[in-house]
């Protein structure tokens, strides 16, 4: 993979790594009512390096007069009107300025993520994206989220120094990076079951790559829709957005593969929360499940947050809900070519918030894992 | 019970019930979007009685321009867009009348029953309301539902002529009905249950009767809210409107109770449909389980809707849902004198649409479970 | 298909199917303790061509003293001890003779069901069996199941003469066929999708197809395991048997495809009933959405429990559970190549006790849907 | 409460509390096979005071050879086979002597925990026992439980020695304990919410209190039975044991009532785990709400793992799961008499598991809620 063997020379022109291991670096998440934004603080403010300096909460718009506080918004976090409330401060850049904030998570939906993330980093932020705003590199996928930019050339440049945050593709590169686009809950899925075999050119990609990919309902997000109902999730189960899931271009770029090289279907499973894919590939020449074991391995080795299955054993939804793992198992046919992966992680960790805040962990020079485990 | 004992001098102005053995009524269904009009649409469409004449379905509002069908509402109808299509007309009067419908059911906000039951009856329609408009007699009660009337005399005259619309306890007056008020879901599972024990004068009622109930999520209607969401009402149970419920009224009416001699919570299922009633009571002298079975035998050897359950045997949701069935079974403790009685029904059935068509059978003169079994 | 073109020239060696319109056969079950069995009871009982002659329901064992009832079992068929019980006989060959049965379900483990046909097709009862045991016709295939045979021979010639019971592919042979094996759950959701575009030739078969399947949890049967257990399969989701699950033979044989050219894969869904199967093809040549419906209408014009689901709609497992429906919808990429089928069933109605129903109305001659709507 | 009272008399005869701040103390569990068993050896490897001594644990039988590890049992410990195993040891009393083992918790069967912790203690070992084994004081209730004593009368003593393990009642107690009985699930949640008022003598007990109480199936243990099916317990709800589960008489004992005064009656919620009661009480006078919440407050400010809830909010059972709090809310009716209580508990933490080890942080003298937050 191109981008994992540059990361030696990547430049860094951000504060040295060290630095945060004397003191606790300013942190703010804007936009904590979504699912992701309320596992997203809850992490933060159990996050061992973080005791020192809470992070900041801010809304989405700056029309405030009512403020909030976390447990308005998520049970999780306690009995509203009750003790530790965690405030909702309206959003204000000088706010945010003024607390000497460091590191912001933009929870935000990818329209405001875009609008906003170039003047965090003028102001001199560094900014991890939740959203799909930053994530796609090629204009023609770009298209897929409709943006519009009031500064092109700066998006653009922007856009180009973007670091998609899947620290165990591109941690060099996230460790130095302003601009951080947090990976997508499917494509985290799809990508690290496969990057290993893809990066070691060990697949036939003339069999097109096929991902059956299924999701808990949080993956719907907060708001309540027909299609987000109990009556019409629970006791169902469906394909949607089929050949049309914004998160395919992610598949594309970050594994080099054309678009008739892999396909990604998404299906809602009647669960809270986990997504497991079933990936469909085939071997360009026949090896032994130990041979695949010892690639996947070998890949993974300084990765704490990728667990792999030894064969038999697959990973199934249970084994990595409300964790940060990624957990990813695989069967081999009898002809030693046809090889399914399957992999598991849940939506709203290692798919959002968990993962945003592993990438905090790359951008601060901590344990990988720190806080998460 | 009074209104039970009166039965019999009730005078009839409608037609007489021999007549529908020579012909299929013309029947009509408003509102059928919601969960409870799906299901009367579907009993109606499958009534072996309506075979010769199929019910018209009505939007609930007369802004039409685009008809739908019923299956675009509602996936047990089939395949949107092919076969088999119900069409749903826009709300009108004349095409009421032109139609020559004799009962129309009306499964619409409280409001609009208020508002449209008085025209249908004008124009010589029996009507069956599915919202609470027209179920409590007390002004007092009348008051939860915040109605208004354009005619209010004629609105308390109708008030005072509406039946309640529970065959097993008004079958008769059921009969020759013009208005009759389809009981509210709980009230059915908690009135079906209690009855024959209330009536008997069985029961010490200066302990207060406790009613303790739960319904799935259905319950709660088709509108996409924050407490009809997945994420809020899977893996979760609470109790709500407590102390407040405007079910309650129905208990005190029907079972001539006072309101400090019995109390009502509803609680919200983590399931798609079925309500369980857990009822508290106290017997004013001991008595054996056998004579309370032969209570409950008694009152309801005709009521085949009624199903009892031998002691120790308990209902349960599962044995219920998708019928028109309401289970009751009993605990008697070994003091003889505490009795729990456990009821189970179908909110969308027994509780709504299936009483619904039970009610029309019994207006119609044919046997009660017709359609329903 | 070869099969479908041999159809006209079978001979039939049974009653003439006019028979069953002028007086109900005779039908039994054996088997009726698990969830196939139950449906089955439930559909044969409420059959309006059996009203005059009610199934038989026997045990699977002659060890009876024990009398015991449908309601005993499940909860469907009423109260335990009161009215309406259907009794369920020990088994015995004689009192099938003696009772005149003429066909005979059987949903039996399928070591008994290859024990036990021969014998009830010596007796000249026409036998739809449920289980495995008679579905596959070569070896290598009906090795999977383990059979051993007391009589190999006879085996061999019954298997070869066993129709594969999908009326929508072998409706000539199974009307006259004295031995139906009734296809597995999965296979049928598969097979119904893909056999119009197979039988004509327009799948490109260097292109394996792959199905991924997803079934709920009664498909796993009645007997409580671990993996039955409600808190493995609540709010989980996992892949099993992965390159073994033995329904995968079904597929070979009834498509006439090659190990090669499709691959299986099961996974279990946190839900009590329903099969959704994503399958996964590329077309040989370029078709537009226009002539892949009308393949699938000219293909399915005479079955009518398919029902095909116009672009861009797909089924979802909420439209056809608790009906003998088999759903089926597609979508294709705009390379005009990949193509993508997406089909739902109830596994225990299409996929189990409604598809043997649907057998006997053909073996009977009558309409195919007769008591299946 | 007389018990609390009596708390500053007690005399300690065990080591100074003091001596754990210094070291972490040796402790073991016996059976974490099931689901409380898997979760206290969750919060035992988490524990911030345990790192520096790991628990041991041990199976329930000595019959070992076959070692297993906590990861074969459990998903929550990863991936089976793989890093970060905790070996299970085969039971040995000698085992647990020569490790030093000071705390012993045992998630073991009544009857198993009657016969081993005499021993335990014997060794010097002081233990938390998670069963009903030694709940309950009088022999009438204890007989629920059906327990043979080796030697009656050190039984007898050892009855008496034992102390309740509710921190929020009997904490000066349970802090020099030996014999810790773990309280049970459904009494917690019910006791928690009645005490303060019942001890301030504010109920009218002429008014039988009613607890309708709600668990999720972890609650029935994870042996797979026809209960805990997944077909059985989804899409359900039931009562059970009405008027005999064996939880009854810890309501008595710790409440000081009377049979006549409570009753409490268990239900089955189709969720993995939880515990919602919904309590029905009378007020010997008519009280505000403010004046509830004052008393609710007092008797709870030290209590940290019991959250009170104000008007008009009520716990839901999405608010507690997967914590250690008890959250308790109420209603008051216009009367100012009637309340209803409504507690909330995770049946596996506060109900099990967490609540022992809130019992081993008082018992070593550390704060209440260290290791449960």
């Amino acid at each position: 993979m191109a981008n994992l063997e540059m990361e030696s020379d990547v430049e860094t022109t951000t504060k040295p790594a060290g630095e945060y291991e004397a003191r606790a670096p300013r942190t703010a998440v804007i936009g904590v009512s979504g699912y992701a934004g309320g596992e997203l603080a809850r992490l933060l403010l159990q996050h061992p390096r973080l005791t020192g300096a809470l992070p900041c909460f801010l809304g989405r718009s700056g029309d405030s007069g009512t403020t909030t506080y976390l447990e308005e918004l998520h049970p999780q976090f306690g009995v509203p009107g009750t003790v530790q409330s965690h405030k909702i401060h309206p959003f204000d850049w000088d706010f945010l300025t003024d607390s000497g904030i460091e590191f912001l998570f933009m929870a935000t939906p990818h329209e405001q993520s875009r609008e906003w993330a170039p003047e965090a980093l003028a102001r001199g932020i560094r900014v991890i994206d939740l959203s799909g705003a930053w994530r796609l590199k090629e204009a023609g996928n770009h298209a897929v989220y409709k943006l519009t930019d009031a500064d092109p050339a700066l998006a653009a440049k922007l856009q180009a120094e973007a670091v998609y945050g899947c620290p165990e593709l591109h941690r060099a590169e996230i460790r130095s990076a302003r601009l951080v686009a947090n990976p997508g809950c499917y494509p985290t899925s799809v990508i690290l079951a496969l990057a290993p075999l893809v990066q070691a050119g060990l697949l036939d990609l003339s069999h097109e790559i096929i991902c059956d990919s299924k999701s808990g309902v949080s993956g719907a997000g907060k708001a309540a829709t027909a299609k987000t109902h109990f009556m019409y999730a629970a006791d169902n189960f469906s394909a949607y957005n089929v050949f049309g899931h914004r998160h395919t271009g992610e598949l594309f770029e970050q594994l080099h593969l054309a678009p008739d090289q892999i396909q990604f279907t998404p299906h809602l499973l009647p669960i809270p929360r986990g997504i497991l894919s079933t990936i469909y590939t085939r071997l360009k020449a026949p090896m032994t499940a130990e041979a695949i074991t010892k690639v996947m391995h070998d890949f993974y080795k300084n990765s704490p947050m990728v667990r792999l299955h030894p064969t038999p054993h697959l990973p199934q939804i249970q084994h990595i809900v409300r964790t940060n793992h990624c957990d990813v198992g695989f069967a081999l046919a009898k002809d030693s070519r046809r090889l399914i992966l399957v992999s598991c992680l849940d939506n709203l960790l290692k798919g959002a918030a968990g993962q945003a805040v592993q990438n905090l962990n790359v951008m601060c020079g901590w344990t990988e894992q720190e806080g998460l485990l």
